[in-house]
This record gives structure tokens, C-alpha cells and sequence, in this order.
């Protein structure tokens, strides 16, 4: 009898793109893309994710989901996702689980950017992780001596929304001086373009600004830009302080669009770090870039599809 | 043949004690304590952790010792003892292992409370915990997915080094704004001597103002005293949003000495907390007082060198 083979669909649920890829053992097979339609509701981002799963089912044994908000993954339920109107308690694993008839996992998307990197990225063989990710938002998730942390509830790793100001500016989420209060992407461009009133930048010379252009130039050496990075990283550096206190990783992993900023943030970062953390001199806490890409997330929900069987 | 009893000596030392126990399954059997006599350094007090293992030794098959500060538990060394003048780089596990012929664990005493909280106290069946301290120092410990942090260098859980306002006061750890900064006991006592100057309180019939004649006259309704306690658990709120927000725990443990104030402080903390955590709604995070008192750190200790023999 021939042995079945350990091949399973990842899906990477985002606001406004569903990839998905057959993976086999690590390594992503084929890959799709296809608009999440956010605007539709869930009923028609459901619509997305059956043609995001169909051309792969022929050959799976099992689904694996990452998706962006607040995830009870011990249940399979999104709670809540901020980039996805409507969805509220919805019991995905379940109604995947019966119209596809294979075992569904369903897990935060950070969660499962992080899988990936710590099973085949840049955290490879490390027992201590933290992953966080920079863009719109500000996401994290651990593993924590060789076992990822979910949490009682499955929301482990909100690093966003860990404080610190306890009197900082308010966050869209009811609470306080939240580090993606200073750090999510509209904060890093309303920084930029407030500077760029007071001080000659060559980000004048363009039309709309992101953290992206923003970043290009900063490694051009535009004064602005570089300020906004360094601040940035300072910002994101006491973040990390408190992620080394209190979770002492082997290595912390960056990801997402913002991180493209390379070494003015990535230097502002570790000269906080050092300044701050307490018993520097005893650690070797390693701070670097995933290395996985936008892929890590499809290949870390296979993961945990293929651990659960 | 009979099988060994597994019957561990637990220690816990401290700045000014070190208490000892004979422990058999969970159980304390027998128990002394000790001055630490830290001002006589390494040699001294390691005479008096001799003295505080020798009662027992004929009947124990091994050792676990919960110590405050820095401790690398991989390897066995203390680090830093903020408390113990002298302790740097001290293999404290080595040299009783040779001495008494048996397995020594050392680990730092904030595990080894949380450690035994979780075994035998408040936090027992739980798979994610996080118990900490507040008296002289804030410490901090955690279980992840039924399994102890300690990190990659052993120091994971430091509470009260993790930053709730990146620009605050300084905090002799090096950084600023740690939260120990504000609610350690010396602070706590200092922001009730501002208080006491502009306000009447009953505070000014002491001599001597400290955090447990404040939670006290806080019991029996002074203002000042109130005032303290519940600006003390708003920030100690701060804190435990961010570690709701990093672990999302199934329960947090709150023990040490300031946590006698009771009411005033836990209601505090969890009008903060319910305020700022994010997803709150969706969490049952219980937050509660240990249940062992100042056994916790000895029974946590015997637990993992019964672990590891």
C-alpha cells in the first residue's frame, strides 16, 4: 500500500489578497492569488477561500489558515478581524471542515508567520522565538521553549497593543500609548509629513507618501526619512525591551512591509535594545529579518495542519 | 527492593533569609530558616546554604533552590544577585552538586513561586500562568502551554524591568520608566509621604511608613492610604495589559507582600485592566491572589529538581 502522501493546502487571509499554495513537505508546490473581497461580507469572502482552496483539493490532506485578527484557534473561530467587515464569531474550521471534508486548522496569521520562520526560515532550530511583523498593523506572536504560545484564549502576541506609554496618544482600540499607535504605517507617514513641513526632503518630490517611499529614501540618506526610521526604531526598540524581559528569545524575527527599512532601522532598534534591557551583558538575543517573505504564512498554517492530523 | 522515596530539600534565598525545607510529594515535612548574612559574601553565605541543607541531607535525593536575580537554570549559575553583594558568575549548582553528591537545581525564585503556585497553589490545572510578585523588587514568571519559561538565558519573566512609559523616571536597572519604578515598595511608600504632606491621614500616626502599615490603614478606609493603593494598581493594570496582551494567560498570580492590601489593589488592577486589554470581551482571564504564601518558592524548586533527576 503506498503510504498517503503529507500534502496540504495553506491559505494566508489578508484585507485585501487570499494567497494560497499546495505545500509538501515544506516546500510550497504551486501558488495562487485571488482578491479576499473584503466589502462583500462573509458570505462572499467565503466565496474566496472555496476558489482559493478548490484547485488544490484534489491532492490534500488537510487545510491549514492563517488569517489577520483576533483568532480563538483552539476552536477554529475568528472572533474578530479588523480588516474584514462582518466577521464576527465565525466558525471557519467548521465550515470548511464539512464542505471540503479534511481536517480545517485555522490560526492568526502572525501565529502563523511566525510557525514558518521558526520551522523554516530565519528562527530554525532556536527552542525561544519572537516574531513581529511591521506594516499597517503591528502583530506578534512566540514560541516559547519549543512550543508556540497560543494562549488560553488563542491571542497570545499582541505586541500592537502592548503599552508603552501608559498616557500616549489614544489607540484605535480603546487603550492607550499601544506601540502601532506609533509605529503602525499611517503613524510612521503622519510623522514623515509632519517633518517634511519644518524640513527640506526629497520625499517632496512625491505624489503620495508610504513607509515604503519613505524607506527608499532613507537609504538615499534623506534626513527626514532617516529621522522617521531612527524614531521609528527607537519606538519599536522599547517594544523589543519589553519582549526580551519578559519572553528572553533566542532571537527576535522582523517581518512585514515596513521592515524593508533595513539598517537605519534595524541600528535604531539595537541601540535602544542595548541601552535598555536589562542584563544586556548576559544575553545574546539576536535581532533579524524573517526570510521567508509573504510565503511564511501559508507555510506556517501547514505546519500546524500537518502536526494536527 | 524498596523503591527511594523522592523526597527533595527545597531552599529560597533571599536578601535577608533563607528558608529550607524537607519536601516529599508536595508535601513539607520539615522546615528551618536561616539568616542569609549577604553582607558576608559568597563564602559567607554559602555557609549559610550548608547549614540550611545539612538537616536533611540523609534523607533527600536531591535539591532545588529558588534564588532571587539573574540566574542562568540551564547552567546552574547566578549571574547578578542584586541582594547579594559579591554573586556574580557564581555556579552555585556545581559546587553544592560536588559537596552533597547529589542533583542541584538552581533557578531564579520568582520561577520557582510560580512553579509552585502552578503545581500545588492557585494556578494548579492551568496551562498558561503568569504569577508575580510585588514587595521590595516587581518579578515576573510564566507558563506557556503547560510548559515553565525561563528563555534562552533563563531570565524571562522580568515584570518589573518591562517599560510602561519609555520616557519615565529613571530606574536604577539602567532604563526608564520600568514598571518597578512605580510600584516597588520604596515608591510606593515614597507617593504616600508626598500625599501625607498636602492631605490628613492616619498614616501620620506611624513612625516608620511602609507598604503593609499603608495597605492596612488603606483596609480601614484612610484616604491617603486608598489614594496609594489605587494609583498603585493602575499601573500594576498597565503592566498586566501588556502581559494579557504578550500571553493571554489563563489566570495571573499576584503575590508578595504589597499584594496584602486586597481589595483596594486588586480592584485597581482589574478596572485598569478591563479598560485597556484588548479583546477583553472575549478573555476570562482570572486574576487572583497566590494561595501558598512563602512556601510557594520552596515547593516550586523541589518541583523541578523532581523533575530532572
Amino acid at each position: 500500500m503506498q503510504k498517503a502522501k503529507r500534502t496540504y493546502v495553506g491559505l494566508d487571509i489578508g484585507g485585501t489578497n487570499i494567497k494560497s499554495a499546495l505545500v509538501c513537505n515544506g516546500t510550497i508546490k504551486k501558488r495562487i492569488k485571488l482578491p479576499t473581497k473584503a466589502r462583500t461580507g462573509v458570505k462572499g469572502v467565503l466565496i474566496q477561500i472555496r476558489a482559493a482552496i478548490n484547485p488544490f483539493m484534489k491532492e490534500a490532506s488537510g487545510i491549514g489558515i492563517g488569517i489577520a485578527g483576533i483568532i480563538d484557534s483552539k476552536k477554529g473561530i475568528v472572533r474578530f478581524s479588523p480588516n474584514l467587515p462582518g466577521w464576527h464569531n465565525v466558525k471557519l474550521a467548521n465550515i470548511l471542515q464539512k464542505e471540503f471534508n479534511v481536517r480545517v486548522h485555522v490560526l492568526n496569521d502572525v501565529n502563523a508567520f511566525c510557525l514558518g520562520e521558526w520551522q523554516y526560515g530565519a528562527a530554525r532550530g532556536y527552542d525561544n522565538v519572537f516574531l513581529f511583523t511591521l506594516g499597517t498593523g503591528v502583530g506578534g506572536a512566540a514560541i516559547c521553549e519549543g512550543k508556540p504560545l497560543f494562549g488560553a484564549t488563542g491571542f497570545a502576541g499582541e505586541f500592537g497593543h502592548s503599552v508603552i506609554k501608559y498616557n500616549g496618544p489614544a489607540c484605535p482600540c480603546g487603550n492607550r500609548g499601544c506601540l502601532e499607535r506609533y509605529v503602525g504605517a499611517r503613524y510612521i507617514v503622519a510623522r514623515a509629513k509632519r517633518k517634511m513641513m519644518k524640513q527640506r526632503s526629497t520625499l517632496n518630490r512625491y505624489e503620495k507618501i508610504t513607509p515604503h517611499v519613505i524607506a527608499d529614501e532613507a537609504r538615499r540618506g534623506d534626513t527626514v526619512a532617516r529621522e522617521v526610521f531612527e524614531e521609528t526604531g527607537f519606538y519599536v526598540g522599547i517594544g523589543v525591551t519589553n519582549i526580551i524581559a519578559l519572553f528572553d528569545p533566542d532571537v527576535i524575527v522582523i517581518s512585514g512591509g515596513v521592515s524593508r527599512a533595513g539598517k537605519v532601522l534595524f541600528d535604531a532598534i539595537r541601540k535602544t535594545v542595548k541601552q535598555r534591557v536589562l542584563g544586556a551583558r548576559y544575553r545574546r538575543t539576536k535581532i533579524i529579518r524573517g526570510r521567508l517573505g509573504d510565503t511564511a504564512g501559508m507555510l506556517g498554517a501547514v505546519y500546524v495542519a500537518s502536526k494536527h492530523k
